[in-house]
């Protein structure tokens, strides 16, 4: 018996007794080529080490651990870019664009790039695609838009993430449909027909299609393409037929939390963070994630294949950017829910690599409490937990006034299930994307993808 | 075969692997009970996730490793201290002496407090105490004052880290010798006649013990004490015989690499870091840590037990609190250094196990380049790679001219060797105590401490 047999019997022990010694339903795979398994990553934006520690401290105290930190594997995760016009230089700092499209594509790209190459404009392949050659069936949910950059590196190909509906194409001139391009990122979205995508962002498929001739919106473009298309909650069940296109907000999703925002020496607080809740037709996170794993749970046995989803807990970053702690904790507390419950059913079922990781660390630092002789250029917060510990979080990467910037440490990835033997060490964002593709069993070289070569 | 024993053979197997599959001379031990395994922990001060990704990135580039990086068992760790007059409450801001605390003694206090409880004073035994009672030798190792916080932590125990030397002690009137206290960290070093101590301070042990009626330096009493004590690095060699105290600086050794500190808004740079060294009569760490580890196998081989040694690179942290990146990059290099020759050192060996953390994360933050559009209100520095690429780093915890603040952040830990399967998932840092004690096979309840039983 070779060493690495021992290790990998050794990690399907481990991560058996962490799930509490219930009987392994499926063998653990041989990373490179057994048994494909179903893969499930969960992302939280923006959610770095500052804002797990941050989120960890209010929400269950500094001994406590937050659902992913009880998983059997880790690694660390490097998060750099490229520079766009010297590709071989890097950029120290990524954007979610360029984050995800190094684990949906296998390759890095420049900030902003959506699934193409810096200067050429290339389409990358993504895991999604190639999942779908192999007759995989692709989720894909998120409390952003869905045409937001996390998903849309998954689903589409553009030169700037910006270009999301068809009526943004201002930057993206190249890729427009009237022009033989790929279209929008909500043109993509729609073209590729992936089984479930889940989220907000209606206003961009609300667009009409006048430039291409077809004097309707995408919505109802879908709608005639055989799409479920779903605009409220209530509307959401597991026993939707594919292709669900659910978009339940016109933006973002609302954000669960609320507070006063970081602000300025000696910054706001001592608050608490008041659950505030989301419109109705707004799902949960967790709901979405679960009814998608219904959906693509049921398909994938019909075609006897693994499935692939991605579970993006959006705002977290969007709410760090805004210097608005209890934002930024109240949805890390939702993707933290989220979190166990996928785990819970990964548990059940056994045969499911469970990843969670971030995009990029943010600009949150936790810090003393503010006092004159050491006063903060920054915005600041402090915070009262439920125990009465003050905890103090700085925001200071801009000027008061603008969006707080990423920031280019390490992020995390804790894994759970067969292959999570995978994960250990340090490792690039790229090699999230081989991760999946052994775990899914995809062919090592990309076929033929036709949706993605017009371009 | 139980699920731990999989585990534990697997960890075996994977630092085998990892150290080029060389023959394991020593048996992977029970971390519980079995034979005791000598232990090394390096702390680099200061080295939070950013500090290390951001000396990554100018050293090796972002694809690189350090030394640590290639190890076999990593976790995170929870880094609070406790709040002085409401010990029941965390504060999530940890200062040094709190932190080395925490490891040295296997208990949590307030900020500020050398191996003593918030409130009462009471004296909390140290791991190296713990030690010479069953007859383990022990080694210090800095590039600080030897009576700074880290250090000070393993070997003394005072209410306040700045009662370094006999003069020092205003601010621990308790503590004073002439009071029929322990006396200053200094006085307390000398007491406790560990086999090996290193570092800077000399200063400290420069002063007269008046107060005690003593009318020599603490120097010369523990001269007269049958120490070898050292001023130069060219004193400094294996075949001395213990107790050895080296003081080769007056304060803290100096800083081995030189470039212009962080400055505001636009920042300091585009710049190379200079390398300076240091003055001849400081050693390396390297040096230090290796030298340190002839004379505790040595000794420890005499008397057939397992050694401990602590090694810091102790002015990550002092380069960070001044916005010196290249300090801070350089001191980091050094200790990177420092551990591979320790770890080529204990893969001959095969029975130490070797543990690399930091005691808290710093300011720095890795940012986009400074542009006028979000220019960050602290201080910036841009470095340029050897490969070209653009680096910016922020300084921004506290306005100009103060000391920058330690951020609250789990740090990493990093291990090797046998009982390194103890390091995984979230520990606290009173946990890494549990460990040493644990793989020094020490008895579980601390025994007579006559020399701490004073106070």
């Amino acid at each position: 018996m070779r060493c690495f047999d021992f290790l990998r019997l050794a990690t399907a022990c481990a991560w058996v007794a962490l799930s509490g010694c219930r009987p392994l339903l499926a063998p653990q795979p041989d990373s490179a080529s057994l048994k494909p398994v179903s893969v499930i990553l969960l992302v939280g934006d923006g959610m770095g080490d500052a804002e797990i520690t941050a989120a960890r401290n209010y929400l269950v105290g500094p001994e406590g651990q937050l659902s992913w930190e009880r998983l059997p594997a880790m690694a660390r995760v490097g998060t750099s870019s490229l520079v766009e016009n010297a590709p071989h230089l890097p950029e120290f700092v990524v954007d979610s664009a360029a984050s995800a499209t190094a684990w949906s594509t296998g390759h890095k790209t420049s900030n902003g790039r959506v699934s193409t190459a810096p200067r050429t404009d290339a389409v990358l392949p993504t895991l999604a695609e190639r999942c779908r050659e192999a007759g995989i069936p692709v989720g894909v949910v998120t409390t952003s838009e869905v045409t937001d950059a996390t998903p849309a590196a998954m689903m589409a190909h553009v030169n700037l993430r910006l270009c999301q509906g068809p009526a943004d194409m201002k930057l993206c001139p190249q890729f427009r449909r009237d022009r033989g391009g790929l279209g929008s990122i909500a043109e993509q979205i729609v073209a590729q027909r992936f089984e479930v995508v889940l989220g907000g962002g209606r206003q961009r498929f609300e667009q009409r299609l006048e430039s291409t001739g077809e004097p309707v919106s995408l919505l109802e473009a879908a709608q005639r393409q055989g799409f479920a298309t779903l605009v409220r909650a209530e509307q959401l069940h597991g026993g939707l037929e594919p292709p669900v296109l659910g978009l339940f907000a016109s933006g973002h999703f609302d954000r669960l939390w609320h507070g006063e925002p970081a602000r300025p020496y000696p910054g706001s607080g001592p608050q608490q963070c008041q659950v505030r809740g989301r419109p109705n037709e707004q799902p949960s996170l967790e709901t979405m994630a679960l009814t998608a794993l219904a959906i693509l749970e049921r398909e994938a046995a019909n075609r006897q294949r693994p499935f692939f989803l991605l579970v993006e807990g959006a705002n977290i970053d969007k709410a760090a950017h805004a210097a608005d702690p209890c934002a930024q904790i109240g949805e890390t507390e939702e993707f933290d829910r989220t979190v166990r419950a996928v785990l819970e059913h990964a548990r059940q079922r056994g045969n499911i690599l469970v990843m969670v990781t971030a995009d990029h660390a943010q600009a949150t630092q936790i810090v003393p409490h503010p006092f004159a002789g050491a006063r903060s250029p920054g915005l600041l917060s402090t915070l009262v937990t439920r125990d009465g510990a003050l905890l103090t979080l700085q925001y200071a990467t801009t000027v008061v006034g603008a969006s707080q910037t990423h920031t280019g440490t390490d992020v995390p990835i804790y894994a759970f299930g067969p292959g999570s033997d995978m994960i250990r060490g340090r490792i690039d964002q790229t090699e999230i994307f081989r991760i999946m593709v052994a775990a899914l069993a995809l062919p090592s070289a990309p076929g033929q993808l036709p949706s993605t070569r017009t371009h």
